[in-house]
């Protein structure tokens, strides 16, 4: 058996894992795209790219959907199928022999042959003759837009092409789809890095302490997944806020680069997760730095904590994910409203007045797999984005479905940005407490993130850290 | 004052720095381009990107020529230099309202003016009308080749760009000898982070155990530079090959991530470098991961050693580098004599044959700065590259001067793939022991890599890491 690892105390992924997902795409193509033998699937792997125009290169991750086939971790090659045989090929750059002494042992095709199973092993330059051999007329190639991003995919090409049909309008969506409900490998490598992740967010959870900069509780939880967990990558940049800028969605980017010291009496807001073998994980954890919370943290933590509570209890086959974002948005509002944060009105006229988006203004959740924001949140046969500030937000509109991975990441924040505007609006000040509202801009904001999969009946929460306020507590004061 | 900082345990580097570095760029360019009041320099900074067509950001590093002259953090910016009146301006994109609760508070432009002492900061947009308000009619952009990888530069671009006529041949050597040359206040900033590298690597030679994974050493490292010096960016992949892997060069990268058990009795070679601000540095410990060396790892430790000893004693400014690889190869061949490893020659005789590049192949060191292999290495009016083997892999043929940054780095490996060929080529195959060298491809090879400052009258060691058999060996066992 030939496996992914990164030795002994790691997760071992068997390259099965690809071979059944080439397999689940080769039954989906057939059925939909119903191709003849004369046609061919082209993808090209990612590239190996270097720091503007410097030799330094940047550190490889494979592109996500030619991972998903073939899980082959060296940069620049390309993969051929055709779909009528069900025929995988890898296609692997030709090196130079300096490239022994440079970069170590040249491997021969059949090594790859026998580590990746595939079909057979090529050089890349044999691509364009190789599906002449085999009487391919017309290439299927990636072509698409991320709903998230907004980008285009990266366009394929190699020497030759121009002598076939190039077809881009297949593909994309098949193949976005096949991505989206994961298999049972890929359930057992996903519960490997939420574990890996999970542990370290609880490492950290005991080791941070007041004085501290930010950026030395992402250094603990990338030394953590790494060390312990093989985790080279993680899903996304760290977000490592404390104090004021918990409210800071995304914080931990080249401009808010984790650079604060921690206060004394502030809540963190950690958002961290690692990526084994390309598959993610995306947890949020936040916490007092002191270990205690106060009267405040512990009323806005526990609004977000019901929030999830409520969404994980609801959740299973042919539920809406747009129905999850409203019913966690009203336990929020429920909360704000205990509090006398907001007012005037009941929970269904704050909700049609949008006041719950001012306070959560993302999405509930996303899929998550080898991207963090994976794909296929918006199929053009599926539910469209709606208008509405947080549901506009949201990664995916569609109803759940057994195998599905998704986030769960509800948040209450007091934001200047959203509040300031609100104020002075009359159609929503009159639901704002505003003087207490302005006692907590220096508080930021809490966020709960875990990730489940949708099973047949509801759903396995993959996330294991402390979550109540008396676990964390517990948890804080060295009690396990 | 305003300055870089990551924290009141790391160093703060003034933003003058950067405006010094201005002030001598306009010296040059003025006296070199003689430029008329109705020329400018635009320069693009680097821009934040993602990962393939996702919305998954990757961490941004500034473009280097854009951070010598500004020093800024944020992607995306441009800058306008006019030389004639030495004015230097910034330009930042505008980001729409929604930033605020998304990235975070969005800072005036008086912000960047007084933290980053530039003359004049406004909006990218405005760049076109504000070079035609000054008068401007000839843009200089940066357009030249790397060096050391063959790149172009990126080429500039900016909405308006078209009604100016824009000169390429001009700015590029200008700027990149100004880089080459250290400033006071940039080797105060290369002393602190070349003595973040050399802790971390101390750290990681007394707690390096076998069993381990190589890349749990880098981690290790990794976790230290970032925690105890603030570097969230080191200057390149780290390489941490153990045994007959140690003669990879390059070891570290996608196809060999550092993925290997540390075995009983290898050999380490672990070249690590921090990145503070951008300035770089670049550090190779070899060592025994048992914290004793045999006989055979001291006497090819010894002979890089010799080499590095001998290449120290002999720099100044006017001697040049071609001679310093020459006289380290030489300091090798010598001890692969005395080791029996090589024959029937005089060092001269076995140097002429070309047979210390089958054991040393790579060039003795290279100009370091903003890039690990920093620019400059052949300026037009430089000595070109030279042919033979081990010289035309170096990456300056230049003679010294003062102010130039560089690392001494011999090595001596034991690589099938350079040695298999030699012994069937009846010209080589002579001065090889063939026999006893066979013995040797376990063992992989020695690097030994310092970081100097040329001074006025030789040099000054920023690298301060356990070197001689007698302290690594103290130093592994817990002694000081
Ligand atoms: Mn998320
Ligand atoms: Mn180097």
């Amino acid at each position: 058996m030939s496996f992914y690892s990164q030795g002994p105390h790691t997760y071992k992924v068997p390259f099965t894992l690809h071979a059944e997902n080439r397999q689940r795409f080769f039954e989906a193509f057939n059925t939909e795209a119903k191709p003849t033998d004369a046609e061919a699937i082209v993808l090209q792997g990612g590239k190996q790219q270097s720091q503007y125009d410097t030799d330094r290169e940047l550190l490889f991750r494979q592109e996500s959907y030619f991972h998903y086939l073939y899980g082959v971790k060296e940069p620049d090659c390309y993969a051929v199928l055709i779909p009528v045989i069900k025929l995988s090929v890898l296609l692997i750059p030709r090196l130079p022999q300096e490239y022994a002494v440079w970069m170590g042992e040249i491997k021969a095709p059949q090594f790859f042959k026998e580590h990746y199973l595939v079909d057979e092993v090529m050089y890349v330059d044999e691509l364009a003759s190789f599906l002449k051999s085999k009487g391919i007329a017309k290439i299927h190639v990636i072509h698409g837009v991320n709903s998230d991003s907004g980008s285009s995919s990266p366009e394929t090409s190699f020497d030759g092409m121009t002598d076939f049909q190039v077809e881009k309008g297949v593909l994309y969506p098949i193949l976005t789809e096949c991505r989206v409900i994961k298999s049972p490998e890929e359930i057992k490598l996903l519960r490997y890095v939420n574990k890996v992740s999970s542990d370290a967010h609880k490492y950290v959870m005991r080791n941070c302490k007041v004085g501290m900069m930010e950026y030395q509780l992402e250094s603990m939880f990338l030394h953590h997944v790494y060390t312990f967990g093989g985790c080279r990558h993680v899903s996304y940049t760290c977000i490592c806020p404390n104090g004021h800028q918990t409210a800071v969605l995304h914080y931990g980017h080249a401009g808010a680069p984790n650079d604060r010291v921690i206060d004394e009496g502030t809540m963190l807001l950690l958002d961290m997760g690692a990526e084994y073998h390309c598959y993610g994980s995306d947890i949020t954890c936040s916490y007092p730095v002191s270990g205690k919370f106060t009267e405040d943290q512990k009323h806005v933590y526990e609004a977000v904590l019901a929030a999830v509570d409520a969404v994980k209890a609801a959740m299973k086959p042919g539920v809406s994910w747009v129905d999850m974002h409203l019913l966690a948005e009203s336990v929020i509002i429920e909360h704000l409203l205990r509090m006398n944060l907001i007012q005037n009105g009941t929970v269904q006229e704050l909700q049609d007045e949008c006041i719950g988006a001012l306070f959560f203004p993302h999405g509930l959740g996303h899929l998550l797999g080898l991207d963090v924001h994976d794909v296929g949140g918006y199929p053009s046969c599926g539910p469209p984005r709606e208008s509405r500030p947080g549901l506009r937000s949201l990664r995916t509109a569609r109803s759940l479905k057994a195998g599905m991975f998704l986030t769960i990441e509800p948040g209450l924040y007091f934001i200047p940005a959203s509040l300031e505007p609100a104020f002075k609006c009359p159609n929503k000040s009159k639901y704002l407490n505003e003087p207490l509202l302005r006692q907590f801009f220096s508080f930021g904001g809490v966020r709960i993130e875990e990730d489940v999969i949708v099973t047949d009946d509801g759903i396995e929460t993959l996330t294991q850290v402390p979550r109540t306020v008396k676990e964390i507590e517990e948890w804080m004061a060295g009690r396990d």
